[in-house]
Parts: structure tokens; C-alpha cells; sequence
């Protein structure tokens, strides 16, 4: 493992499967750095939160399940307030918006339903949950006395996606056409760059990062990328950051994305 | 005037102020060309659609104002019927993706409420309006028999604007906090790209249109830009698209926008 993040207090949203369930299994696998995981997913006693439970019960002083469903505002005005009691005056170190939904549709076929749901988790979701943890992110950005920007210090990072690139889309929109993603996860991109502007001030970096096309209920099975490859990437990337990526769009092999 | 829009039949959605009834009074003008304009707007019949009423009184044979609210899946439905049973078999040439809101607000200040509304009327309002009439363009692309695309044959032309742009808000955001509108607009961006994908086919142009900052209700009064220049310049643009600009985002003056 290369990964280089030692964030301290880092949150998950969208934990229980996926890339979220390897990000937490490759961070915890990294065992020179303290730090504590506070994995969060719907519906923490479901039956599709097993894996987490699993590990969390074989790691009890170092993950802890917290129910955030980002479609629910008092749900995630909750999750904070848990999270504020158990984080200590350090704040919290690196938060990761990974919860998404992916909806298909094209012109014709996207529902009104299908856009605002997929609008909801992947964009008011984020932005609720920005919203609720900035306090604890500004206390460590402060608490870590070190200037300059970077992701074990305080950070915000937005998983995206090459599907909500506008440069990008033409050549791969015939063959995958998920409208209602691809247009929330633009909407997405532009929140990662307006949070950026509104966090230079505290310190906190913010970015966006798309983890490649990756085997996974969401990517499907066709995907030519492991999710243990897309997260080491990933991972190497966000311990890499630094002020000039901050309201940056990159893959995880570090490559700068058009946006 | 210098525009050269020739298209015969022009539907145009919130016309009855702002950009939108200065778009219809400029086609007006342009007395060398015969068509016909389909005003739309939320309420044809409140005060706020006075100026448009006056503007049909006088060209009653060139105007028909047609009830269509975005938000209202239903109405977009009937209007597209009314519209439909008007229109000859020349279809409809030229649409344009006019209507839209713009709510301020910041990470900390933006309500879901605002989100979700700002999205309905901005996004998904100009989705339902392609969907509904693209019967339309279809039926006018076939009918012009000329190879390529243009706005005289068959188009959408989505007006976007800078805050939808992830390239240029960092430089203005700070001056302008209007985070649910700039989310909403890149969601619009990326819909136009996705529109120009699937109606390539077709050969039906599909393009975002910047207008400039204009002295509108929307704009404000520090707007440098006033409603006359910026609608000449637009429609100046309009007239000499070609499929080079398919998929594109261009500002009124024609310079291309970064996404």
C-alpha cells in the first residue's frame, strides 16, 4: 500500500459497499497511522451493510458505523451532531462524498422521478453533508497549525466522474446513456468548485476525483478496473494533494480531468 | 439589425419578459423574413405577461402566446399539443430554452427548497420542453431537405450563462453567491451536450448560448450589458450556426465559453 493519507479523523459516506467499503478496508489495512473511520451508509442494520459490520466488529477501536441517508436532511443534521461528540478538539481531517446513485435514462426515456431523485443524492445530498461537517472541518484545519492545504489536514473530496464531464461525454454518451447521472454529476463538479471558493479562507482543500471506470454494482460488470486498483489510486492521489488542486478535477492516477 | 435568423417557425419559453419578450421583439422587426412565434410563459394571462399580451395585439398573425410552466410536466404536455396542432408539416425550426430562475445563496445559505426548484425550472423544464417538441424539430429537419444543420432548419438553443461554467466562477463567484443557480447550470450545460449527442441523427443543431450580464430583472441593475445589445448579438450568433457549433457553448458576442 502507498497510500500516504494520515488524516486522523476521516468520514465515509457510502461505506457499506463499493469503492466506500474499499476505501475503508485499504486505510485500515495501512496500519502506521492512528486514525479513527467513521463509515456511513442508509441503512446501517441492512442486510447490504454486512461487509461493514464485519469489519467494523473486527476493528471496533477504529471504525465506527454512523446512518447517514443523504436524501434525509434531519438524517444527516443527526450523523453530524454524533460525529461532533465523538471527534475530539482535532476536527475532522479528510471527509469523502463518495455516495451516489447512477440512474439511466436518455431524452426520452429519464423520468421526472429519475432526475430529482439522482439530483438528490448526488448533489443536495453532498451539499447537506458539506454543510453539517464544515464545522469540524475548520476546527481542523485550525487545530493543525501547519499552513497550506492538504488532506490530513482538512479536506473535502467529492468522488465524480468522467460522466459528468462535459469535454468527455460525447465519445461515451452513445454507448452509456445515463443522462440523469451525467447531468447531476456536472451539477456535482460545479459544487466542488463553488465549495473550494468558499473554503479558501478556513484552509480546507476541496477537490473532485473520478476513480476510473471500476467493477462495481455500479460500474457493472464490464468495467476494466479493479476496485482494489481505482482506490489505491485514489488513495495515492488524495495524500498527494496540495493547495494547486484545490478546485481541481483529477483521475486516480493523478491525471488532471477537462471539465 | 443584423440577424440573420430565418427559421419560420420559432418557439421561444418564458418570452413574456427579460431576455425572452426582447428576442420576440427583435424577430419582430425583422420584417424580411415570414414566420411564426410561439410565445411561452408560466402565466399568459397575469400582469407580469402584459407587455407580451400588447406585443401579440399588434402582430396577432406573427405571435401566438401559449401557456407552458416548466415546473408542471402536464403543462409542457398540452402546450406541445396546442403547439403541435398549429405547426404545418414545416415543424417547428427554432427552440428556444429560454425560461429559467436564478436563486442566490451560499454552502451555508442554500436551502433544499431552492436546490430542488432551481433544478426543476432550470434542468428539467428545458428536458421535458426537448422531449415534448422534438416530434417537431424532427418533423422540420426532414422537411427542410438540406444537408447540415442550422437554426433555419431545425434547433435548440439552450441559453446558458458564465455561472454555469466550472472555468470562470472561481473569478466571480465570490461577487455573485448564487450556488443553487451555477449547480443548475451545469447541470443545463451538461444536458445540452447530451441533447447534441442523441440528435446528431436527426441533424437537429443543439448548442448553450451565453447571453452576457444583462440589465434584466434577473441580471440587475449593475448589469453592463443592456437587453437590446445582448439579444442582436444573440441572435446575431443564432443565424450563423453551423453543425461546428453542435454540442458547443458560445457567448452572444460568438467567442466560444470554457465548460
Amino acid at each position: 500500500m502507498m497510500a500516504a493519507v494520515k488524516a486522523c479523523n476521516i468520514l465515509i459516506t457510502g461505506a457499506n459497499r463499493g469503492l466506500g467499503l474499499e476505501i475503508v478496508k485499504q486505510l485500515l489495512e495501512d496500519s502506521s497511522q492512528k486514525r479513527h473511520i467513521f463509515a456511513t451508509c442508509r441503512d446501517p442494520d441492512g442486510p447490504k451493510s454486512e461487509a461493514l459490520r464485519e469489519l467494523a466488529k473486527k476493528h471496533p477501536s477504529v471504525i465506527t458505523i454512523i446512518r447517514l441517508d443523504a436524501d434525509d436532511p434531519s438524517s444527516v443534521k443527526e450523523s453530524a451532531k454524533k460525529v461532533g461528540s465523538l471527534l475530539g478538539k482535532s476536527g475532522l481531517n479528510l471527509l469523502v462524498n463518495n455516495a451516489a446513485i447512477a440512474l439511466t435514462g436518455s431524452i426520452q426515456t429519464s423520468s421526472v422521478e429519475d432526475m430529482k431523485n439522482t439530483f438528490n443524492t448526488n448533489v443536495i445530498g453532498p451539499l447537506l453533508v458539506i454543510k453539517e461537517y464544515l464545522p469540524y472541518l475548520q476546527a481542523a484545519a485550525k487545530a493543525s497549525g501547519i499552513p497550506g492545504m492538504s488532506c490530513n489536514k482538512a479536506a473535502v473530496i467529492n468522488i465524480s466522474t468522467l460522466w459528468g464531464s462535459m469535454t468527455r461525454m460525447p465519445s461515451v454518451y452513445t454507448q452509456f446513456p445515463v443522462l440523469p447521472y451525467c447531468v447531476s454529476k456536472a451539477g456535482f463538479n460545479m459544487l466542488t468548485v463553488l465549495a473550494a471558493e468558499e473554503f479558501k479562507a478556513d484552509e480546507i482543500l476541496c477537490m473532485a476525483l473520478h476513480p476510473g471506470w471500476v467493477k462495481t454494482d455500479m460500474g457493472g460488470e464490464k468495467a476494466p478496473l479493479e476496485s482494489k486498483d481505482s482506490v489505491e489510486g485514489m488513495l495515492r492521489v488524495i495524500g498527494s494533494l496540495t493547495e494547486k488542486h484545490h478546485g481541481g478535477f483529477l483521475d486516480y492516477t493523478g491525471e488532471t480531468m477537462p471539465w
